[in-house]
């Protein structure tokens, strides 16, 4: 079977106890978080959030892209959020490769140029990432200034969540 | 106690009990799943996928963006996923407004324009918006035409998810 109807096949089971028929659209607790799409990182859990309670928003590295800034304007502005939270994580695979070096194994496998992705967002530093994260946040002029932007790292050898200061 | 404090502190009580310290980076399912950022949709739950399973990229609306196709390309190239599932729900807040109506909106609020994002991809139809993001990442030069890209529609009122045939 598939790895996608194996999804489905769990899926029949989790509808038939669901019971979260009437959950309102805005996010419980008015937060929003930008993570890693890590497999080892399952953010609900890890943070203690039920269904129904924050918008997660997740990408290769947990960066601020147009797109994270696209989801949390709509967050906000939309939907009501009031805090923004960064999730990078340790072992992250964006510190094993370069953008170029990837770039031109693709080109090289596919015998294609693309124009998009313009950027794969690789880094080397994660706390300097992260810090980058959050004053790209921040620096836009249509987020609010009095919404807190805070930056995590989470250990994926520990699950500790564990605060980067600006 | 704030939002994001919170989860600091349910985080240490998931910490305090991990298990999870030696999972490998790769997907155990080989799986990648772009969905929305909605807060009543907890996709690993939704699904069935435990933690190191699955790689979970979420933006408003789980539009296929230059950015989910940054990631997409990563998780296949770099982390071995051979399966993309795209995963669009009833009741969207992207079905309730119009990119220009929402600029004009940030415009008048905040005195300021922006560059980015240059689109906030709401959309009318749902399922013919989850068709268009299929095609989105089958038509792209880097994503290899032998990985099955499959289409969803979840819904928030039972916990189902409904195949939207392309």
């Amino acid at each position: 079977m598939s790895a996608i109807d194996e999804t489905l096949q769990a899926n029949q089971a989790y509808a038939r106890s669901f019971n979260l028929a009437n959950l309102p659209i805005p996010p419980a607790r008015k937060l929003a978080i930008v993570a890693c799409m890590d497999a080892r990182l399952t953010v609900e859990q890890a943070l203690g959030l039920k269904t129904g309670e924050a918008h997660i928003i997740r990408n290769a590295g947990g960066v601020v892209t147009e797109d994270a800034l696209r989801s949390l304007i709509i967050s906000h502005y939309l939907l009501g959020t009031q805090e923004f939270m960064i999730i990078n994580h340790t072992d992250c695979g964006m510190l094993t490769f370069h953008d170029e070096q990837l770039k031109q194994k693709l080109q090289a496998a596919t015998h294609t140029t693309a124009v998009i992705p313009a950027a794969f967002h690789s880094f080397d530093d994660l706390e300097q990432n992260v810090r980058e994260q959050i004053q790209r946040v921040q620096s836009h002029p249509w987020i609010p200034k009095a919404i807190p932007v805070r930056g995590f790292i989470y250990d994926v050898h520990s699950g500790k969540l564990n605060e980067v200061k600006a």
